[in-house]
């Protein structure tokens, strides 16, 4: 965990209306996740048989993209507008579902693949218990 | 227009599923509304009235953040997901009516806003139509 | 050119102290690279080639990344510290500088290369445009 | 530490020519370093005393995109250009000590700007470490 996630919402001068658990669980799955698949989308560049991982990195350049996107919407707390931020966690899960079953699809041959898998499900789950969270 | 969006949709190797004017005019949209929220978030900054326009900064932060990402995943074709393209769409359409409809409320008094909400309208639109051809 | 750039430029309510046609000309030249470099990395991904393409791919993931990093810092003139500017300015033209003579490699093989190559030179330029203004 | 970062550089299937446990440092400072100052941008905002805060926020904005930038760069290893990484190093370097200052300043005060100067001194260190390995 990002050590400093928690603090930053602990010292938001306002009330934050979220569950503020959940809140920094999923920033911090989102930001790891973000963080694997630059790497795994690198990796996979860097194989030998890069010609049938295509499919792979570009999955792994969009979840890159979309998870840092929804965890710096995610950290900001001021005008808070639940309706971009869940229909932002909804493409975000689907972002991070479709990344794990492609980089699943390669975990038994790249362990790169393997555990960016996890960190997709983690990133996916994350988001899910936020949502939850805010019906 | 920004002047290379057409020509490399022109030069991409493999056939594209959407209809290419349409991609170009969302891509386009989008960046030019990303480059005018934060442009905006940084011009609110500098007003006199800051306190009155934290969430018009806000709200310019998150669409400048989204609608770079959206523009991203739209120029990418290898290994195409529909549903990952649309569910991003959607948020990215919910993000710039929010932001367009707060920067309106400011467009009398500050003419950046005026010109942002209606770049904000102009990528709405254009992922719409977008969209609407995927259907 | 972004029909936005300028526009919002000239509706900053305070002095900007950069000459702001050189400022206008590098934010658009940044965002025109960044669009070419994520498109031709995923055209580079398609192509049957891919595995001589790979360096390619790498250096327009960096190039779009850092010229998006820098339109977005060029963009705001509140609380401007020309030495951030300058060193990522440099940096900038670096990358752009690479990203140009590995696209050139293939420029005679890859329409989108050459188109991005171009793109890329561009950018460099209108970066050292800048940066000479600021002397 | 982000649980992923050191495994993906772990699994990287080339020779990296870098000190990995420098290189792993400096990533995850580096995304923590992001985090914060997007989290502190936003806590600025929604302080009474927003318009003493405007050059903060504008510092915290550019910090986390260079940041952010950076760490994408030094997590991709393929096709590596030792040049890029030493220039966006230097640069990041810059942008992260402009923030600790800005941030310093107001430490006293609110304590988001205490937690967010201290990840942008730990972020300027590693990514120094990182350089100095680098020679």
């Amino acid at each position: 965990m990002t050590a400093t996630t928690k603090p930053m919402l602990e010292t938001y001068p306002q009330p934050i209306n979220l569950d503020r658990a959940a809140l920094a669980g999923a920033i911090d799955a989102l930001i790891a996740c973000s963080e694997a698949c630059t790497a795994c989308a690198d990796a996979c560049l860097s194989e030998g048989m890069v010609a049938e991982l295509t499919k792979c990195i570009r999955t792994n350049m969009d979840c890159a993209d979309i998870c840092a996107t929804t965890a710096r919407v995610l950290s900001r707390h001021t005008g808070y507008d639940a309706n971009v931020s869940r229909a932002l966690l909804e493409a975000c899960m689907m972002a991070c579902a479709a990344c794990a079953d492609e980089c699943g699809r390669h975990a038994d041959t790249h362990e790169h693949c393997r555990i960016c898998a996890t960190a997709c499900r983690e990133a996916e789950r994350a988001c899910r218990d936020l949502l939850d969270s805010m019906r």
